[in-house]
């Protein structure tokens, strides 16, 4: 520490939210508010002034908001983001000497005390603060000072010395020589609505096709829209619609070789026909896309792109840039592979090549070329296999000049790699949410990331099946498995998504037993839909999607609370508005096979009820009312009817004419 | 992130121990380990080095210790500091391209695949090697290298590319251009001894006179060190020891004014006499309290000092650096006050002077001068009350020059204040333990000292009493109060201490019901005590000491656990060293007044028990010994006779004989 700082006597530390000492930034989305904590102390027994400062990035002054003592040295503060891009905030104090000597003054006072000498100690502070105003604080400021110091009598003089209106304009005017700020500047990165609030269809084009064999074109997937629109999905995301490759081509099932009418994986990207700036012809043109993506935000939905940086042998890149793949001694390119596994049709890129400035600028080309195509949101194939340091350069240049932008990371491995690749920038993040069925592991994780520090940077996004995961869970569940993920996705994650059409038939075939991978799976074969049938769960989602889109608590995360019920396979959690105007409470029976029936415990408090009155829990997917009264509520669920309540608790409101009716 | 770093791919956070992202040391003694952990991962599914860089601070270079992978991409790794002053670490960490072959390698040629290729790409790994080795080494990796990439059969190239050899070379020699290192050096601050174990006895010279109303002098309390020395302390600490003020002198039991034998209290410093760098005439000369000091080291015994920074009004400095005062608009000096509450005797220190820089010299000054008497370790008062900075500056100043001193700070305050000052460079802390009674509160309180962050900077120092504090549950609960309260504090902590002779012989008469004064209290004046009373706890102390000394399970407190009892008024807890060949086990009856029984659980392969074998537990209190077998054991406790056992658990050793013993 500088020994010019001999004077500073105020400590700042503790200061939350704050990623690895302000390594990182947090996440907001615009209008959300940033609540600052830290612990502030000074010696002795002095006041303090505590402020949150805070600025646009590139805006040369800060603003300020005032802290608030909560216990325990901890104040607390909090700011509003209300515009895209990126905010910075600290934390200063100083120690308040006219607060000190107005609440000494006070005590004195209070003990009858000669005061006489402590009125001139307080007109010197006004004399020193009138300095630092101008105009007509000043001179009030300075005629203030002359009062206290006056002859008058103390008992005339203690009065003014305690005014309200002195001490508002000393709190205006503080003496900040030796304040203390935050060595640290921290950062929100405030993103748009739907980074927050997103309901996602994912879904292959080239299955979108009016017939069955027939390979299907954006502009099947065009005539699409107005179903998934009405289904209440607002992003359709496309696995990668680039030219695929002929060399090494897998075959239907993953097979080594691929017959003459197979199609390809979509993720092996590159052929004599183009790499990631080209579409696969059998699609249709960039054009038809534009028109699609075009359409798609008149239904109220953005098109999704996957960004898969791999290539086949067959890839443009290859051929051109040969120094940015890694070459074998024997001069062939080295293939992706997991020992003793070979990817021989996939050639991953070196990022450790020398010519990686290159490479770098040429794959934030890609990103360029597809935000002009009208594409702002971009699910990420497996960013953990490419440098950390890539992905915060790439997306911290992209959103400087596209803060709109959306990176979903597709990382499905440990957990701090998810984590990192969320603090290093990635807006959303798929999750473990798949494999944690039971109620302890849903209890544990929804708290890991809710309840914690990772909220402030992993926005979890909760998919029940893709197109490389069908869980056991669904496998052996049935139907009613399938609508139990959905509920818990779309009502524990703001952010959730299904991979249709695959999800709303109840597709649950598996290649073999204990494999996730679909029979017939659409990543390597194209697939014909009933989308008609009398099976499907279409009702049910579009129902979902409107309790959620209808009730604001369902569009955060951060207020999920579990409680307790008395059987293990009910759980039961609750969402609400920061005002409680909007709760919502969700019990869903976790066994497909066998009804369930327990009590719940809720605490009434938290959801905004008193506990003498009855109260309304009126379930939004059956439309049925029941009357609860007190903590304790029980609960029936048949998993062969609908295996879950998405209750919205309505108190009940006694209006001036005595007649009740529940908000 | 700097573009020049784009082919760093290794990610390094986490790192424990790390106070407030490196702000703060750490803090050691002489011998001990610092184990280093960090989260390292890099991208895809490459193989890591990692390493913790360690070194003195002043020394040029870097030492390194490996580490060794934990779990969920956790490392650690260790070093030790050998002598006093302060080191630096960091960790370091590179992809291990040679060790992610060399796996990929021996997968491959085990699932009998054709590896000429990679062959070839091992050698070009060596032959670069090669480049950074020289000598034998050198051309040892270039004969391995040329025999790899041979023309010979891959089955006669496999062993020597798996050879042990091979690997340990390539270790030596990485590459690490692309090493990452952690973007901060820690510091670790290293103690002697003491800082860690301590035996603190506190006394007031003047009380050792030999004759009542007589005032004690350095003479008569070197009569006393052998005693004292008997007893087992190895810390002497006398309250302030400085000529004490006149003016507005305190009285007996704390009375406004002073009657004319009152000799005042020692923390009013300052007179006529002289300030902080003079000795009370009535206590003796300077020379006489350096031979105290040399024989006290003689006893084993180091002599404490109190460090109190404030001013009698009779202080030299009010009258020759009146501008290190706040001076009143009637020119009088601003004493101490807590309004209502005046403190005429004492002028605080302004350290918001604009003289700060002098003041704080002058300060440093008096702690060199008793550093050139002898005196290395100083109890410091109330040290919240000056500014954090200035506490930062001067231990760092002087531990710079003299890092065997030791600084306990006195701060009987909020949580974070007490942990800042610890943070910024206290050796050792008062603590909240006089307060904490209830096996609950001894329970949370210990745990948070001892298996949090807390630990690596603030050593806990614990004092069942002090002239200042006779807590209610001494002043209750009579002799056995005062035998729990001891056996809990040199148990608990490995630094404790106790105000005697008030506390050995059971003084518990406070000034009035709900204070916790002393009636007649030693700060105010001198008191004769019966030092041969037959009721004095001296014999129970001299046997609790040498318990301490002879266990070096008690040394430390780290490995303190808290093990369940099934009765709430028994708090069981055990301590051992690393190798678990000493093991210590407590259990204390708090309830002064009846005899409570329980049976407690112990965690017995945590202990170094089989469970499978009786063992012994010996009280090395009374000295009897109990056989034991399994996890419970049950135990008695009267507190009219001995509220505690301190139990050396004893492991039963088969001997080559067929004999027991236990060790």
């Amino acid at each position: 520490m500088g020994i010019e700082n001999g004077r500073r006597r105020v400590i700042i530390e503790g200061v939350k939210p704050e990623i690895d000492g302000g390594r990182f930034p947090i996440k907001r989305t615009v209008g959300e508010k940033v609540v600052v904590e830290a612990d502030i102390f000074t010696d002795s027994h002095d006041a303090l002034f505590c402020v949150v400062l805070h600025r646009k990035e590139g805006d040369s002054s800060w603003q300020e908001s005032p802290m608030g003592f909560l216990i325990n040295d901890r104040w607390r503060g909090s700011f509003t983001v209300t515009e895209l891009g990126r905010y910075r905030y600290t934390v200063q104090a100083w120690v308040d000497h006219f607060k000190s000597w107005r609440q000494a003054l006070g005590k004195k006072v209070e003990a009858g005390q000669d005061v006489s000498i402590d009125l001139s100690v307080g007109a010197a502070l006004v004399e020193e603060a009138s300095k630092r105003a101008s105009g007509k604080v000043a001179k009030r400021l300075r005629e203030l000072s002359a009062s206290l110091s006056s002859s008058g009598k103390s008992s005339e003089r203690i009065p003014l010395a305690l005014d309200e209106e002195l001490a508002q304009l000393m709190a205006e005017y503080p003496d900040r020589e030796f304040a203390t700020t935050h060595e640290r500047e921290l950062t929100v990165v405030v993103d748009p609505e739907k980074a927050c609030f997103s309901a996602w269809y994912e879904t292959f084009p080239r299955s979108c096709g009016p017939e069955s064999g027939q390979h299907g074109t954006f502009k099947d997937c065009q005539a699409r829209l107005p179903s998934i629109a009405a289904m209440g999905f607002d992003v359709l995301y496309f696995p990668p619609i680039h030219p695929i490759g002929q060399t090494h081509r897998k075959g239907r099932n993953n097979t080594p070789v691929a017959g003459p009418g197979d199609p390809g994986s979509p993720w092996a990207i590159g052929s004599a026909e183009g790499g990631h700036k080209d579409v696969h012809p059998q699609l249709g043109s960039l054009e038809d896309l534009q028109s699609l993506i075009a359409d798609a935000k008149e239904h109220g939905i953005e098109v999704a792109m996957d960004l898969a940086f791999q290539c086949t042998p067959d890839h443009p890149y290859v051929r051109d840039h040969p120094e940015w793949f890694r070459l074998r001694p024997d001069g062939t390119v080295q293939y992706a592979e997991n020992p003793p596994k070979k990817y021989e049709d996939i050639y991953p890129l070196n990022f450790e090549t020398d010519n990686w400035q290159e490479l770098w600028d040429e794959l934030k080309g890609v990103v360029l070329f597809w935000i002009d195509q009208g594409v702002h949101i971009f699910r990420v194939d497996n960013p953990h296999t490419k440098p950390f340091g890539f992905w915060e350069w790439l997306i911290t240049e992209i959103k400087r000049e596209h803060p709109e932008v959306i990176f979903l990371a597709e990382a499905f491995t440990r957990p701090k790699v998810m984590y990192q690749l969320a603090k290093l920038g990635f807006t959303q993040s798929y999750t473990y949410f798949a494999w944690r069925n039971t109620k302890w592991e849903l209890t544990e994780y929804l708290t890991e990331l809710n309840q914690t520090e990772v909220r402030e940077f992993f926005r979890p996004h909760f998919w029940p099946n893709t197109p490389d995961i069908l869980t056991e869970y669904l496998q052996m569940g049935g139907r009613p498995a399938f609508i139990v993920r959905l509920v818990l996705a779309a009502t524990l994650g703001a952010n959730y998504g299904i991979y249709g059409p695959a999800f709303e038939l109840c597709e649950n075939r598996p290649k073999e037993f204990g494999s996730e991978e679909y029979l017939n799976s659409e990543k390597y074969e194209i697939r014909h839909w009933d989308l008609e049938s009398r099976d499907s769960l279409k009702d049910l989602i579009t129902r979902v999607n409107r309790i959620r889109r209808e009730n604001p608590a369902l569009h955060r995360d951060w207020s999920l609370q579990f409680h307790p019920v008395d059987n293990d396979q009910l759980i039961c959690y609750s969402k609400h508005t920061e005002d409680l105007t909007n709760v919502i409470l969700v019990v869903v029976n976790l066994d497909p096979h066998h009804t369930h029936a327990g009590w719940l415990e809720l605490p009434l408090q938290m959801l905004g009820l008193d506990g003498h009155q009855s109260y309304q829990v009126h379930d939004l997917l059956s439309d049925a009312r029941y009357l609860w009264y007190g903590s304790r509520g029980y609960v029936e669920l048949n998993p062969q009817t609908v295996p879950a309540h998405i209750f919205r608790v309505r108190r009940r409101i006694r209006t001036e004419r005595d007649f009740d009716y529940f908000m």
